[in-house]
């Protein structure tokens, strides 16, 4: 896939000065792990470590070991792995600092400092002079232990040009590999970015690479400005995480640098979307549908708006295939869904419909699409079946149910139901009468299917103790079937089991 | 605030044709909600058009009337409003279109046709002349009928230049108000798009507008580096909402236009974060903690990284003031947390605990963690108001509680409670077992004092069923004392009976 049809982009090509390649410097393990709310074992870390390798990034930032002893262990147990990529530790241009990260025997180090008036007066309490004679001696001393070495001038692009560019040459002098400059606060725009990366490399000898944050929702934008004056590395962080609004999105900048510059970089971008899910779920950091290149919309499309186009021809309204980066195109079903759409759709599940029953089970999806309601592939079959006047099979029946809490209680709940042809019991605790209600069917549903709640929305109630709740869940199989499930009582457990019951009743429908 | 600190921006702005103003046409009525699962009812509509109205944007897309019958009812009773801003109606070049929007009695016409070789080919089937022809039709006949018009070209961005001129210049003469360059793909990089309106500019006189798509993460970016070439509207929708990986965020373009360019848009900010949330929660597409001005981590800083820095000077680690977009700045708990800063966090909110108090929140603050909950400042507040509402004399204390529910079972409780200094007994049934609880506290009550339940609430719970649920209840008695309760547990029972108690508790220590 290529984008040629965009002779625009390729009419501003001659005023760049793009680079033959660019390296991955990947930060979510730091910066990204500065997230608010996020903290990972050690466990976990590895575990995002190896991905990133196997996904092909240049550097990893495995942690900032003099931070605390958890963030040593961690940075030493990554540097012990041998995976291709360099493991980078972080340092304030400190000795012991230094020494901490040297003794995780990483083989690379990035080195800090903030440069501009403002960090300089509040933060760090210094004058130019000394903030310029520690970075010098920081790079000294990790280049002297044998290590690769990036220096950072923290909030450069608040930093005044002359001082900015004194304080790089001299780390360039004194041996730095390569020179960062990180836009800490994420106030630049691209053509900014590009004007200083451009000044920059027009006086230093060493690679730059640069560090973007999105504040503005412009880090992707001036990482790539970045590059288009020259810069050889780019931070990023799997889904953009980082402090505040995060850090540039690796999936945006690599798939961007490919597709639109045409630059290569070594990453299997097949294993974007794989990578994306698992550090979404070990951090709790969940991407919206409309987040580009990995979000569940990303290659969506509602039947019924471009649906016709996209069958014809993809490219019509997809900039890349999906496959690419190991996604998967969706229709959607909505209210500008037809009944054309809807007969297809059927079709893959092999149900076959007259026409007086299609345009019954039309107007059920209209309906419900007016009303504001998500209709999944599972709900369309379960209206189908309902419609085609055969019961909507249980195949999961609710024979008995006891749940109970108190003070001194665990809550704990027992669960009788028919699955096909057998009754089985189960009880399990749980945090609370709705959770343990849930861990018990779980715990019987799952020896015949792996389904798994994805979402548990108890409608805000207000009124008296006896007013209705509605209970609304999604659940999901590993195939990635997906239905919902809605009950309205007065019971709030019994709302939430029934609520769970139908949603599992459909997604075992589709098998 | 300004961020007069990054001398690089003005440095590039000589190049720049920046407008003196930017209007802000706001389309999260149409292509938001073209967003797939996304849909909504008249009345949201309504309320949303409402809210883009108080906001300040100068134009609001209501909807594409032609597609539904639903779709024109809700774009004519926008238009029915008489809000400040414009109302538009969507239509592609067809007379049916046309009329269906005037039919809804908007003042403005926002009507389009694909003009790239591939949806020529592949979606229309048209040659050049045939579509040439149909939009100076559209413009003729919606100009005539005396509505502001705008034509887009559909995926300009991947058309032939001579032909998207050609086109545009015909529109211009047919009398369009205002010509839209929509990235209908997102395949353009921001330096890329200034060219091509930059040409587009020189050549033609209406004003220019700009629309673009986030595939590459690049939407805000590249409508930014439109200005930058001299278009004055841009196309927006509220949390980047919209097809596939949906549109330019409305909350990061203004923000950007006025911070980074200082130019004025009739946008009141303080509202950006509120209209975000309420958008957010009608269309239950939930924006992640990390996303740019309106993420609930935008102004976030975890205990122990930068939170020196930040309480010296806010702007060491902030472009801006939270305030200014209707945020806070919130000091988040992380691992590090101790007691000192759980303490400096209560007094934020004028809570004062004492020693014995702290201790317990501070441990439960920890075991919350080490279940790998986070902890949200609205978390802590009710964990500390739950504490604090239990320390003040417990007339009414539980002694015990049992309570059970099931299919078969009528649901039941058992309360034990000391009250002064008797212990009593009782078990009700009720509609569920929060009913039952309820009852059986009444009925133990009403002996010393007639306490009436006034309201009960449980705040919407999204997540596991093992999330906190937060039960809030205003509780009083026949000389009109009221006092509210409130409690913050897994058990949605629990959190029931001790924010009832909790109220109870508080009236009868004014007697």
């Amino acid at each position: 896939m290529s984008i040629e049809e965009v002779k625009y982009i390729e009419e501003v090509k001659n005023e760049m000065k793009l680079p033959g390649k660019v390296r991955i410097f990947d930060t979510t393990l730091r910066d990204g792990e500065q997230t608010p709310g996020v903290a990972l074992t050690v466990d976990e870390k590895i575990g995002i470590a190896k991905k990133l390798d196997q996904l092909g990034v240049n550097i990893i930032e495995a942690g900032f070991p003099a931070s605390s002893p958890g963030e040593k262990d961690a940075v030493k147990s990554i540097a012990s792995l041998s995976l291709n990529a360099n493991i980078c530790g972080l340092a304030r241009v400190l000795k012991k600092d230094l020494d901490e990260a040297l003794a995780c025997d990483v083989d690379y180090i990035h080195t800090f400092i903030g440069t501009s008036p403002i960090h300089r007066k509040y933060k760090l309490k210094m004058d130019k002079e000394e903030i310029l004679q520690k970075a010098i001696f920081a790079v000294e001393y990790a280049r002297d232990h044998g290590v690769k070495v990036e220096f950072s001038a923290e909030d450069a692009t608040r930093t005044e040009f002359d001082y900015l560019l004194k304080i790089y040459k001299a780390v360039e002098d004194a041996g730095a590999h390569i020179i960062n400059v990180p836009d800490t606060v994420g106030v630049m725009i691209p053509r900014a970015m590009e004007h200083l990366i451009r000044k920059l490399n027009e006086n230093l000898k060493v690679p730059l690479s640069v560090h973007c944050h999105d504040d503005f929702g412009l880090a992707v934008a001036n990482s790539l400005a970045a590059v288009e004056a020259g810069a050889t590395q780019v931070h990023v962080t799997v889904n953009g995480l980082g402090e505040r609004a995060g850090n540039a999105a690796l999936e945006e900048v690599v798939m961007a640098l490919i597709i639109h510059y045409g630059i290569p970089v070594d990453i299997e971008t097949k294993k974007l979307v794989d990578i994306s899910e698992f550090v979404s779920k070990i951090t709790g950091v969940k991407m919206p549908p409309n987040k580009a290149i990995i979000g569940e919309n990303a290659f969506a499309h509602e039947a019924g708006i471009h649906v016709h186009g996209v069958k014809e021809k993809a490219e019509t309204y997809e900039p890349i295939k999906p496959e690419m980066v190991g996604h998967k195109r969706r229709i959607v079903l909505g209210k500008h869904t037809g009944t054309k759409a809807i007969k297809s759709k059927l079709e893959e599940y092999g149900i076959e419909m007259g026409d007086e029953q299609l345009r019954i089970l039309y107007e059920q999806v209209k309906e419900l699409g007016d009303k504001g309601k998500r209709v999944t592939d599972a709900d369309l079959k379960a209206m189908a079946i309902t419609i085609l006047g055969r019961a909507p099979e249980e195949i999961v029946k609710l024979e008995g149910i006891a749940v109970m809490t108190g003070e001194s209680v665990m809550p704990t709940a027992t669960v009788k139901l028919r699955i096909k042809d057998k009754v089985k019991t189960a009880a399990k605790t749980g945090v609370g009468p709705v959770d343990a209600a849930i861990n018990a069917i779980h715990s019987l549903v799952s020896e015949t299917a792996d389904i798994e709640l994805e979402e548990y929305n108890i409608e805000a109630i207000t009124g008296g103790t006896n007013a209705l709740a509605e209970v609304f869940v999604v659940m999901s199989d590993k195939e990635g079937n997906k239905a919902t499930g809605r009950s309205t009582r007065e019971d709030i457990v019994m709302a939430s089991v029934e609520a769970v019951l139908n949603a599992i009743n459909k997604i075992l429908t589709l098998k």
